[in-house]
């Protein structure tokens, strides 16, 4: 697996590093940062106080975001693997035409969560992924994201 | 319609206050305002510098974000509504079960949008809520929630 983040691997000029979810250069964002090894995107977050719900509880539309955001890069590290072998800085991007997010249960502010994702099909411009959150070995929300590909990481 | 937002109608000591969508006391939240009436559920939310997911554009977490915590006053304010009318502050509160995001096109960071909420189906302990983003006239995001109701404001 590789040391650096898919995220880091974004020239410095590259629009997505503002994003809110995943942009390195966004500083009151989550910056989320992915890893992409043998068909599998990884994820590790541990959420800060503002992103609570209720006391102790995450909030969702956090959840949604983490789910979001590491779900495109599951695309994006599937993308880059297939079509740019050992190519550090993808200019290719991917945006969300649909996300579908059950929350299982709620999931816990006071540790580290683990995002889960997997390409689950692959059409000629989109691909249909699936990402998990795990507290613990607690599966809390889990996603279906309909991932589409941009031109030079525009929308 | 009140003029009393929905959110600030909460005891100051309710669970939900620190949310990060809708919480009156989340100072890095969003702190959306929503009002009820005439079975429409309306919120009006100015993105900030650091809701962008590209240069120009809101972040899709952010905007699962709004479209969930609106759902959820939905909701409440048809809950209330209905069940408790008069009462300024409820006690009841409602979770997300699942949610389904479309993602139209762009959404603008440099105006304010607006959101409106509609209870489709009613259950006797959850709802099938829909809520649409809109950019001027245009439709840019929309989200079908299942909510469901919890007892002393948590999930």
């Amino acid at each position: 697996m590789s040391e650096i983040p898919l995220q880091d691997q974004l020239p410095e000029d590259h629009p997505a590093r503002c994003c809110f979810g995943c942009g390195a250069d966004n500083a009151q964002g989550l910056r989320i940062k992915s890893f992409f090894q043998d068909g599998t995107a990884i994820c590790r977050f541990t959420p800060s106080s503002q992103h609570t719900a209720f006391p102790g509880v995450v909030n969702g539309g956090i959840i949604a975001t983490l789910l979001d955001c590491h779900g495109i890069w599951t695309a994006l590290g599937h993308d880059n693997r297939r079509n740019r072998p050992g190519e550090a800085n993808p200019g290719t991007m991917y945006v969300t035409k649909r996300m579908e997010v059950d929350y299982h249960c709620p999931t816990p502010m006071d540790r580290e969560l683990l995002l889960v994702g997997r390409v689950l099909a692959e059409g000629t411009r989109s691909m249909r992924v699936s990402v998990e959150l795990y507290a613990g070995e607690t599966l809390t929300a889990s996603a279906g994201i309909v991932a589409v590909r941009a031109a030079n990481g525009k929308p």
